[in-house]
This record gives C-alpha cells, structure tokens and sequence, in this order.
C-alpha cells in the first residue's frame, strides 16, 4: 500500500501531477518554464481536447502554449475554438502556419478560422494559400455568414446516372488511390450523388446501400429520387431544422442554377444546432453574444445595452408607484406587499413565455393553432391566478390582521396572473409576426407588462377599497 | 390574366383550399364529415409531416384524424409526435395495429412509443409483437430511460479481425440478399465493427473508408482501433456531449462485460441534442417540463410548484421591506423607487448567471478556471454598476429634486450590480458541485439575492443617510 510506505509523512506536498486537470497541469509546466514537458503534453492530446485546454487557460497562458507547440500544430484545433480563443490562438502563429492550416482544413472549417477577421487580415493569410484552395475559400466567403455556402464541403462524390453499382465502387476506389493532389475525396462522407450532363442533382445513393447491392445493378435503380435540395444561400437554421425533421445524414447544396456545388453533412448541422441553441438561451437571458472568453471591459459594453432597455422598464413600473404615493403614504403596508404581486405575474408570465418561444422556434405553434394556445394559457393563469389569489390573501390577513388588504392583494393577484398568461402567449406571436427575435425582446415587454400591471391593480384598489 | 376573367367577383368567398395550411385544411375536411379526403390528403405526407399535422389539431380533430387513417398508418409517425400527442393518436389504434407498429419499427423508436406507459399498457400491446422483436423491445425497456441502451440500435454488421475488404463487402451484399427474416440489416449504418472470438469491438471502418479501399487489404489495416466505446446504461446527456466533442457519426455500445450490443448513430443524437435544450430553456423559464400539448389542468398543476417557491421568495422580499416600514411612512418616494435597484440587479444576476449555467453545462467552466470567471464577473458587475449607478443617481435627483436620495440609490445600485455578478456566478457552481441542476435552482436563489440585497441595501442606507 502507498499509504503504508510513507506513514508519517505530514508534510504538504504539491498535488501529484497524475491528478492534475490538463490546464493546471500545463499551467504548472508553463510556470516553471518546462517547455519539452507542455510540447510533450499537448502534441499528445486529441485535438478537442487541446481546444478545451486552450479554452480554460488564461489568455495569457493560451499565447505562451500556441507559441510553444506552434511547428507541431494540429489545424484541427482551430476549428474547434470559440472565437475569442482563436483570436488569441492565431496571434502566436506566424502567417505562414496559419495559411497552411488554412490548406489542411477542409474548407468550411477554413472558413470558419477566417469569417470573424476583417478582409485585410483575410487576405494576409490568402495569399500565402495555394492558388486552388484559396479559390475556394474565397468563393464560401462569398456566401452570406450562417447560409449553407459556409457549412457545405466542396468536395462530392458525384456519378452519371447511366452507371452502375460497380462502376460507382471501382470510381471511389480509383480516387482513393489517386495522387495526393488528383484526391478530391472528402475525408468522409456518407452519400453518393447521380448527377445529370449539366451537373444538376437526380438522385442520392447512402453508401450502406451501395454497399449492400449487387455491382451488375444500375445505379439509378438504387438511387432516391427525393432527397432534399438544399440552395447554397438557405440559412443554417433552416438547413439544420430540415435534418432533424427529415432525419437527413447529408443533402447536396445547389447553386442559383440548380447546379451541385457541394453537400452538408449531418456532423457540421450538428454543431449549428448546438450553436443556435446556445444563442437561444443567451438571449433569453439577456446576453446578445456568449462573451465567456471576452474581456471584462467587451463583456461590460455588450450588457449594458440590455441593461438601460431594463432600466427603462423599471423607471415605467416606478412611475405607476409614483402615481399612488399618497395612498402609500397612509398605509405603507401596500409598499412591503407591492413586489409579490409584480414578482408572481413576472414568474407566470415567464412560464408561459418560455413554451410560446419555443413552440414559435419549433415552428410548432401556427395561425391555425394560436388561439387555443392562448386560451389554454389564458386559463391556466386564471386557474393559478385564484390559487395564489387565496394563499397571498390568507397570508396578508394573518400577516396585517387585516382582511380587507388580503382581499385587495388577492383580486390584484388573479388580475395580473390571466394578465401575464395573456401577454406571454400574445407577446412573441405578435413580435414575430413583425419579424422581431421572440427570444430577445419578449421578456422586457413581459415583464413590462406584469410590473405595471401588478403595481397598478394592486394599489389602485387599494386607492379605492382601503382609502 | 385569372384576375381579368372575373373582374367583378365582389362575392366573399371561402379561402381557396390550395391556400390552406394542412391542419385547416384537414380541420374543414372533418368538419364537412369528407373522411375520403381526408385519408387521401393525410396518408400522402411524410411521416414527420403528418406527425406535424397531428401536433397541430386539436385533441378531438387528432383523434379523429387517427381513426380515419389507422387502416394505412405509417408507424414511423409514432416515434415524431409529442408525449401528449402520442397518447391521443394511439388512443385512437386498434390494440393489433399498435402491435404491428412495434414490430415494424427500429427497436429504439417502438421503446419510444412503449416507455412513456405503465407496464400493464406495455403488455397489452407487448403480447401481440413477435416473440423475437419483443425480447429485443423488452430488453430495451430494461435499460434505465434515457441511457445509450434505449437510444441505439440492436441491429449492427460486425466482422471478424482476420477478413479484407473485399469479404466484409460480400458479407454486407449476402445479407442485404437474405431473406425478411435473415436479414438483420439496419435500416442505415456508417460504419461496420470488428469484433473479437468474445464479440469485444477492437476497431471501427466507416462505410467510405470501405469503399474506397482495394478488396484483397485486410480489414485490420483499415480500421480505426480507438472508436469510443459507450456503457449501455451511460446517460443520453453523456453520449451527446461525446458525439459532439468528438464529431462521431456512430459508436458501439457494450455491456457490462464489455460485449458489443449495439450501436448509436447520430441521427438519434440529434434528437437528443434537441430534447437536452429544449428541456434546458423550459428548466431555466421555470416550467418542468414543455407542456404545449397537454392539459390547462395539468399544465396549471405542474407549474404551481414553481410559483409556490417564488411566492417564498417574495414574501421574503417583502419582509425585508416591513422592517423599513417607519422609513418609508416617512419619504414615500423611497417606495417608488425601490423596485428599481433590485429589479437591474436581478437582471444583470440573470445575464451572469446564463453564461454560468451553459459554460458548466457544456464543461467550458471547471475548477480550474472558476476563480478567474468570477474574478471577471465581479468587475463586469462594478463597472456596469458604477455607469447604471451614475444613471439612476442622476435620474432621481432630477426626478425628487433631492440629491441625497440620488446618493443613495447610486450607492445601493452598485452594491447589489457587484452582488449580482458573485451570486451569478458563485450560486450554479455550487449548486453543480451539490448534485443540483443548475438550470432548474439557479434563478430562484438568484433573484433572491438580488431582491434582499437590493431592497436591504437601498432602505438601509436611506434610513442611515436621510432620517
């Protein structure tokens, strides 16, 4: 036993390394200047995992690990990073190691690593690409951020439809062989596409099916006549909304002609769907962009906008109270109870908010379904609306020994409760209807809305009942 | 010209079904009691198109719907629908034609039609599935809900380490040959396993590296020894993160003793992917689970718990207030502004604690760098603190002509801006380490800070500085 060799040894060791996360454990190397051990350490790692760990250093560590292991650099990383952490990444290469990670990529990673930079930082790292790839490259530039034009490999496998199985095998097999420069092979894919002469897509073929035909059977007997065309300028969003409806692995991209210029396989739509749904939940919360890597002083500027939208609100809800301070005045009770009602309605609303967004974005709430989703909402808040009416009513009486104030604060109740779940179904369908993000701008009406109705009902009755 | 044969048609006439969506469309079908058309438009979607077309009628429409299509209903409808809708189509099916189902879909989709039922309902349509599916179905409902095991596919090629390629191509061919019975094909695979005498995967070919490689190479030299194997019972959670990280497009599952038993493609972990967000936005909006299709009843009772422990934290709120109440009897304008400094505190708290929540969720934020993001978040929260501090203080003492209480306020926003950033931060972690979800706890416990510190620190002060 370890433990049995060394009984009595009190002094405090440092944490063997063995146990050490990857980052402190490169931070440690870092510290004590080890560099052969941080080449050592990172050359080794899978290169997600040398993302991660150039993603949890600090920034200043991140340039130090870059510059140690920039001659053995994997480009894959590049492409797995979040782009503050690119940024800094790329700043400890040089140009050149940068322009060949730019040739190793694939082409919609490539586009990936250039697509946050301005064209002049582009064009550094272009020109010392290879005349074919750059072409490329600067053609998916060319199409619009988040379409299909940056998502798509370039490189298809694409037959006549006059061929058959065998003549499509022995095609890819020739390929494979082929001179490094002569392989226009993706690394992977997963379909084969029958074209017509003038290139137009005709037909998918799934290499398990290829796989399990007989080579004598013509390939246009095997292929799938239906499969889904994607436009070169559609939008991620959609792209990867078709996927997952259709359950699609990979659909052929077409140019305005109907031309194939390339194919998405379902790997790239599975980091959008991942990216969106981050971006969903961020704006939900009120952040614009994901800024866990971004300096404190960018983070601040990006918040704050949100924040005086905010500010504005509460100034309004302010202005409500304002209305009534004489009331307050006489009984200041009304001020100690004031948030509860403002604070249910927000929670109630927020509920309601949360499945309205998301049946919009899921495209599962239409015209034809909307009003009875409003109702149901409608309902579900009236029912809720008296539940919490009779408990912060009991409470209020028990509390103030005053059972006109309950009965005030329990009517204040149901109001602002149908109230919220009114306008947290009404809210997003509206903005979208006007083509406003649901998810960025529906809470600050909500809450809006159930803080100067929650305020108003509240002690306007009071004003009436108590005074 | 259409317009020009009738150029006087002033008659209101109904919407032209061409321009009808599919759910109105088929809603009037009903209601004209036109079953005919009705099962000529509905069987001629697709499957996720017509599970859409359920989603979006009403319960009694859907029912109906079911019924008039049950005799040419396509199974894979069933694994496309929502819990709730799924329950109201199968309502509607004979207990055969839910047997038939079952036993024509792939083992992981009947498993997501039976395992939302008691085992009782599972039985009644169990006993009519053939012996060999329901031996695969029910060891499938053995693995625990939601682990790899209910996920992936039982069916999967597999190869010995001694054959080439050219063997595996014609094993695949001679299966795809076999007959119905024989033939345990997936539907669709990527990659074929190589296994051992004990049937352990020792290496993983995908389907375009086999094509593109020459019959007689062994298939040992072309496969890929370091596949990620996945545990049977691993969390779906799990297996999506590894998809993702690691951009696999299938991997082996093994049992306890190391046996492959199936395999998972990606196509299933889209929809996990999809499901772990959607459950992640209705978690942080306070709503169990997405309730869209069910009940006003049901739906008011889930959400009540929710709103039962916010109601806590507002009472608590407001207790806080009651012991300034004296304060406030005496400047009034105190009430009218105290919203204002806890509702930016709650708000700069939810941006924090968003960005918290997903860099734990997505393992972005580990011990390691968790001082550092709350080291930022602290400065984030003082700088936009002193700027909003700056605001309100400016605002008020135009607003109450009162340069004191623009002090205050100034000095309270500050405090709880800075507050807001330790507790957006600080709460998830330690719930994360707790056990705890952060997505579900994490914004009860924040505005709870928020509104204590905010009301405490504004009242506080103003009692000290102004009476």
């Amino acid at each position: 036993m370890a433990e049995e060799q060394e009984p009595d040894a009190a002094v405090i060791e440092p944490v063997p390394e063995a146990e050490l996360s990857p980052e402190l454990l490169v931070a440690r190397y870092l510290e004590d200047n080890d560099l052969e051990k941080v080449r050592e350490f990172a050359t080794g790692l899978h290169y997600a995992d040398l993302a991660d760990l150039f993603e949890r250093l600090s920034k200043d560590e991140r340039i130090r690990l870059a510059g140690v292991i920039r001659d053995n650099f994997d480009p894959e990383v590049l492409s797995e990073l979040d782009d503050a952490v690119r940024d800094d990444v790329v700043s400890a290469l040089s140009v050149k190691q940068v322009a060949s990670a730019l040739t190793e990529l694939d082409t919609d990673d490539a586009l990936l690593v250039l697509e946050e930079m301005d064209a002049e930082q582009q064009q550094r790292f272009l020109k010392h690409v290879p005349e074919e790839d750059r072409t490329l490259i600067e053609e998916g530039l060319s199409y619009p951020e988040d379409s299909a034009g940056r998502l798509m490999q370039r490189e298809v496998v694409t037959v006549p439809g006059h061929w058959n199985v065998g003549q499509c095998i022995d095609f890819v097999r020739r390929k494979a062989d082929a001179d490094e420069d002569e392989r226009d092979l993706p690394e992977i894919f997963y379909d084969i596409f029958v074209v017509d002469a003038r290139r137009h897509p005709v037909g998918a073929v799934s290499l398990s099916k290829l796989l399990s035909t007989r080579r004598p059977v013509p390939i246009s007997d095997v292929m799938d006549p239906e499969m889904h065309q994607i436009a070169v300028n559609t939008d991620q969003e959609d792209v990867a909304f078709l996927f997952r409806q259709r359950d699609l692995v990979s659909a052929p991209v077409v140019d305005a002609n109907g031309r194939l210029v390339g194919a998405i396989t379902i790997d790239d739509v599975v980091d959008v769907i991942h990216e969106e749904h981050e971006e969903d939940i961020m704006r939900m919360g009120g952040v614009i962009e994901d800024d866990l890597y971004r300096a404190a002083l960018t983070t601040t500027r990006a918040r704050f906008s949100w924040l005086v939208v905010n500010l504005l609100t509460a100034i309004l809800a302010s202005m409500v109270i304002g209305l009534f301070d004489a009331t307050i005045e006489q009984a200041v009770a009304l001020a100690v109870l004031m948030p509860i009602v403002a604070s249910m309605g927000g929670n109630a609303g927020t509920q309601t908010l949360t499945v309205t967004v998301r049946a919009l974005a899921t495209k599962e709430l239409t015209v034809s379904n909307a009003s009875r989703v409003i109702t149901k909402e409608v309902i579900v808040g009236s029912l809720n609306g008296v539940l919490f009416a009779v408990l912060t009513g009991l409470i209020t009486w028990l509390w103030f020994q005053n059972s006109t104030l309950g009965g005030v604060i329990a009517a204040a109740m149901v109001i602002n409760m149908v109230v919220a779940g009114l306008a947290g179904t009404t809210i997003p369908i509206m903005l979208e209807r006007f083509g406003v993000d649901p998810a960025i701008a529906s809470s600050v009406f909500l809450t809006t809305v159930t803080d100067v109705v929650g305020f108003f009902a509240f002690l306007g009755l009071a004003a009436l009942v108590l005074l």
